[in-house]
């Protein structure tokens, strides 16, 4: 087994299934059909990167032992993929046209992490800077999960991404970091406030 | 339907299913049978918890667009319960005493979200407070899954949850927000350097 190819695809795996939750509960609380339709692309995507995981550990145990570890590999990645099938099953939802009970967006405002939308103003200091420059997940807490820009999307930012004004972030994290990212977007606190 | 009741429940699903994913993977790195027997615990909570909200559900039905809202709350309740399954076969390979191929730690050293164990040393300023007070999620990115202190565990703090020295964390952020959370841990950072 190559392993730099299955550790790669592990990792996109991985990261892929916990974007995808992010995104499917997004899609649902925003009644957004874009971002539910990204998360059934995933899907798809994950269902292929779980086939090559399969594949690769099928050809490479020698041993007892071998197979015993490449087990857990396998389950892992199957785990994933069954997330990654969790957040389809919400994304369908949005796609069906059905509206969530009022409740739903209670629980998404009072639960341990929440996801918000805010759009960076005039003067915001969050406008031409990157993610990594400004650390911004470091420094608030808030993980952005996708930016609406006119009418395209970017899914899963990363630290490279540079932000705009007028952009639409869709971020994960808790009430107080989210507060904060309130207000750097809004203009109404500098990044050296942070 | 109480609205409370079914908003509450679902509130403590989707925290217990979130929990329940970051515990398995550290249970599978620290090779930790307290972890994974917390989570195998935690799924037969949200599958209790399930059942409440379809009971709920039914009984509270009144009309076809009542009936087509409350779908969508299903829908949540069983991909949170689906979630929590995935995390629980996760657990049981620890259970199983599987150890995961050298790879799986590759993988959860370098994907987006990471998770690092870190302990609280003599001169820490986290000795002695709590969660909320430092805000430590909002100012480092990093969120804290459970805390091993002595022979307990405490799962899942919240911000009433005071730390104490020697007390391991087991925490989950980016790479930066984990540096930052060892230097506080280790002495070598202030609160007021964050």
């Amino acid at each position: 087994m190559s392993k730099a190819s299955v550790k790669d695809i592990l990792i996109e795996m991985k990261n892929l299934s916990e974007l995808m939750v992010d995104l499917a509960y997004s899609a649902l609380l925003f009644n957004s059909r874009d971002a539910a339709e990204e998360v059934k692309k995933l899907e798809n995507k994950v269902n292929r990167l779980n086939y090559e995981i399969k594949k690769e550990s099928l050809l490479a145990a020698r041993s007892v032992e071998d197979a015993e570890e490449l087990t857990a590999l396998l389950e892992v990645g199957q785990a994933t993929e069954n997330i990654a099938d969790a957040a389809k099953d919400i994304a369908e939802l949005v796609l069906k046209g059905i509206k969530p009970h009022p409740v739903f967006k209670m629980v998404m405002e009072e639960s341990d992490e929440i996801i918000v939308r805010v759009t960076i103003e005039e003067g915001s200091e969050l406008a031409g800077r990157s993610l990594g420059e400004i650390l911004l997940g470091t420094r608030t807490g808030m993980r952005i999960i996708a930016i609406r820009r006119g009418e395209s999307w970017i899914y899963g930012p990363d630290r490279n991404t540079v932000l705009a004004e007028d952009d639409i972030l869709i971020a994960k994290g808790n009430e107080a970091g989210a507060e904060l990212l309130r207000k750097l977007a809004k203009n109404e606190m500098s990044l050296d406030e942070l």
